[in-house]
């Protein structure tokens, strides 16, 4: 059973709706702020990835941007070591590149992401990321 | 004299270089988050506004998003009542719309902004917002 701790405590935008199983592991919480349309060609949204919970492995077919507003996790592009992210650090993640992110076994994640659209596609969502493969990275 | 106070105690971001005089009243700070270039047709930064500060009278050719991460402050779109603007707050603001926006008196504030991009123009600059102006939204 996966935790269903919403803790918003300090957190900028509200708690949002739970991120679908299907896409994410563990408990995150997704909080719409913009959606496409007009001059807008991407969606902004926030997330919060409780300890342990990360995305599954996905692709973007135009890069996301990811905002760290709080908290402590990880970015990992497929066959690169992992990258440390903590509260105020940007990551431009690139067109086409396998990837996931999410929080630490031991701290929440907080950030904001700006997905861009590639015609109506922000996404293609993978397999999960495994726990061998999250243990190798938080440790 | 304006205010040089660069306090930036509990923000997300590091502290930006001073907003340009010709375009903001009173002291700001812009950390530029993401560039322009590729799949990414915004800019990305953040900005901090002293007590008092604000934005010059100024238009985007394809809107801006802002996204309120601390602080009080306001946004007026010229011949309507300005609107209050608070931390969690998300302002989808439309191409060419006159509009200013800035701290109030007594609090900073401290935005994310995502400025679209129409060509190589992202912003069109135009008057100050006077002290009558500003004291009739900030009393």
């Amino acid at each position: 059973m996966e935790t269903t701790n919403n803790n918003n405590e300090g957190n900028i935008f509200p708690i949002g709706e739970r991120g679908p199983s299907d896409y994410f592991t563990g408990a995150t919480w997704i909080t719409p702020l913009v959606q496409k349309g007009g001059d807008i060609d991407y969606m902004v949204a926030s997330v919060l990835f409780e300890p342990g919970a990360r995305t599954t492995w996905h692709t973007h077919p135009a890069g996301q941007i990811l905002l760290v507003t709080d908290g402590q996790g990880f970015y990992q592009v497929k066959g690169m070591s992992a990258q440390s992210l903590k509260k105020g650090d940007v990551v431009n993640i690139p067109a086409n590149v396998e990837h996931w992110h999410g929080a630490s076994k031991d701290n929440r994640l907080v950030h904001v992401a700006i997905s861009n659209y590639k015609g109506d596609i922000n996404v293609t969502w993978l397999n999960p990321v495994t726990e061998e493969e999250y243990s190798s990275v938080s440790k």
